[in-house]
């Protein structure tokens, strides 16, 4: 059974809280309300494609180039035809999950993770195995130990989220260096999401899995152009790996679909060329909303919330039972001067049943104002709730 | 395991071949020459998108009302809210797999089939079970009790490809309404593959299994923009049912993945807009390829053609034992004043082992000139293959 994400349901009740007037501030999706680069759009204005032809399945050979060089820029050996692109860096989940094991094999990931991955482990047969990470920790790495009580023959994977969604934890390099040493232990492979590699705050350098000597074989990298230039709609991700079994592997998935999209290939390719000050900026922006919203969200009485680090994403634990029901009562029967806040209950994002029930997640991908309004709005309505 | 496409393994040695200086011709790929409507093209170059945003994950609304529309037009009843909007009909087909049938299941496919079918078989668990047509019988629909014989309690589905990839057979009403009979009988689905619906040729009407009443329920198509308008390289396709429980769980798999491309989504959208002109062309184009490969073909000793209807694939009969070795011969050995050709072996077009030895398949997406040219080279090569 094809699982549902936790938001969905949400969406009739917001729907219906427009219908009545209110206004709804987002505070559930990942959208970022970013400029996509400016050097992206022209190349799709400028194209001078006659016929729209098929790509080859693995993607444009001079885009993979062009890509690999941006791995090299940023300390990742690879060359074009360690990369598979796939149709956004989903695609290239579903890609790895089928390629490296069979119907009823395990992936053992730190929960809570990004609510997507059950949906393609649905879809591939797959068996997810949750290992917890704690809101006290911030959502560190769990001990190591934990992992290794978990590891079956049937294991196959060891699967994270670098930096977090839904956590925005950053892991250290430390941190990556564990995993890799439990996988080659076990000889099972460490896919590492690190589609919001380029969102790492305060300083800290993002470590990439694919920058580990020694772990070549085991290491399966996903990627995407979706939020690093914000061009989600784009469909461009990646598959990344200097294993060539899973390539090949990888490219059987690639072949029976025949070819990513070709316009979209178009503009991730120019994306490279985006100057490093659209980063900069994009980054001085995140890392300003984070602050606020922490700032504003440790102010709130009964809220406890962990500090990210990467990614735009962070979850808050609140002084409720249930948020699920907490966050439909906010679309259902709330309003505060006419405005209300649609949330992400973090339940979702959990797959052990009870796990982060009082939890939500938070995506700080709007604009200051908003990041403080929305907060103000959601202190008015616990008071309300708690009432 | 992912299976090969069954041309994939030709790759290298016509890679061989262009180095060694021999022009390889083409006759194995189905990536149309045929221009994209300008209208496409135009709303790419004239999009106005700053934030290339995901769309919905069942695709733009208005994208879908528009589609509806164009089906309403094609004697197909349907509404926005029957389509979801897929990356290519390869994602509709794996989408329509994952929400009928649960591992192991079965789906009955006329052979030989679309190569790539295994391949979403495989990702999604599912076991194809094939049910044989015959060159004889110019690949006409097996008689209903070969189909009936095969049905178990695992059978989920019947899957057609109407017009037929590799056969180019276009099936007529009577035979849609026989499968009709068979899915309502056993309570299983129809699913047809028409994303050559267009080109139906010699006056002949296509019929869509959409068009049936009382099959509602029964009834998944599946479509796309790949070959209508020449724009394989959008990835643009969709699934169609009146079945809600179908919508919801492929909309499931929709919801997984995000959303379709967006810049194909526009071109696709606009694409609608494409004059019956450009239609009649391209048909009347197709229509003098055929006949002059048909013919052709037929002068050839020892060569039995089927005569296609619709799309623009043939299979050949050749007076060889094994085509799969004389299309590598061809590439390996062969040349004929610098040129060669490369064919796509029918075995692998065919699941019941041993089947479809001595065929080929022969796509017509090319020049006139060239076609005819093809044929000389692989008269002239049977006849040294034969020696
Ligand atoms: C952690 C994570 N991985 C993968 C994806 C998939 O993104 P896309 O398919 O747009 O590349 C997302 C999107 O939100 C995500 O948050
Ligand atoms: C019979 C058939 N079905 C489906 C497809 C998939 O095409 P696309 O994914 O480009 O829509 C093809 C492509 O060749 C085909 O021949």
């Amino acid at each position: 059974m094809m699982p549902e994400s936790p938001i969905r349901k949400l969406v009739p009740y917001a729907e219906d809280a427009k219908k009545k007037g209110i206004k709804v501030i987002h505070l559930n999706i990942g959208q970022p309300d970013i400029k996509t680069p400016q050097v992206a759009l022209d190349a799709i204005k400028n194209n001078t494609i006659e016929v729209l032809e098929y790509s080859r399945s693995e993607g444009s050979e001079q885009y993979r180039e062009k890509l690999a060089a941006y791995y090299k820029n940023h300390n990742i050996d690879v060359v074009a035809k360690d990369i598979i692109i796939t149709t956004g860096g989903s695609e290239a989940l579903l890609f790895a999950m089928g390629s490296i094991a069979d119907a009823d094999d395990e992936i053992i990931i730190p929960e809570p993770f990004y609510a997507n991955y059950n949906g393609f482990a649905t879809a591939s047969g797959v068996k997810i195995v949750p290992v917890i990470s704690k809101i006290e920790d911030n959502f560190a790495l769990p001990a190591i130990e934990e992992f290794e009580k978990l590891i079956t023959p049937k294991t196959k994977a060891i699967l994270i989220c670098n930096p977090g969604n839904p956590t925005g934890y950053l892991y250290s390099k430390e941190e990556i260096e564990k995993l890799a040493q439990i996988v080659l232990k076990h000889d099972i492979f460490l896919i590492a999401d690190e589609v919001y590699r380029e969102f790492a705050y305060d300083g800290v350098k993002h470590y990439s899995i694919m920058e580990i000597e020694g772990l070549e074989q085991h290491a399966i990298m996903i990627d995407s152009v979706s939020k690093r230039y914000s061009m989600c709609g784009a469909r461009i991700g990646c598959l990344v790996s200097k294993n060539k079994e899973v390539i090949t592997t990888a490219l059987k998935y690639a072949q029976a679909r025949l070819s990513p999209p070709t316009y979209a290939q178009i503009a991730s390719e120019a994306a490279l060329e985006t100057p490093q000050t659209y980063f900069d900026e994009v980054i001085t922006e995140y890392v300003s909303r984070r602050d606020i919203l922490i700032e504003e969200l440790s102010k709130v009485p009964g809220v406890k919330v962990a500090n990210p680090k990467g990614a735009f994403y962070c979850i808050a634990e609140l002084p409720v039972a249930n948020a699920d029901d907490f966050a439909q009562w906010l679309l259902e029967n709330f309003e505060y001067e006419g405005e209300t806040v649609m949330v992400a209950p973090a339940a979702g994002f959990y797959s052990t049943p009870g796990l982060g029930l009082n939890q939500i997640r938070i995506a700080y991908v709007l604009e200051k104002e908003k990041i403080v309004r929305a907060v103000r709005i959601l202190q008015e309505a616990l008071k309300a709730y708690n009432a």
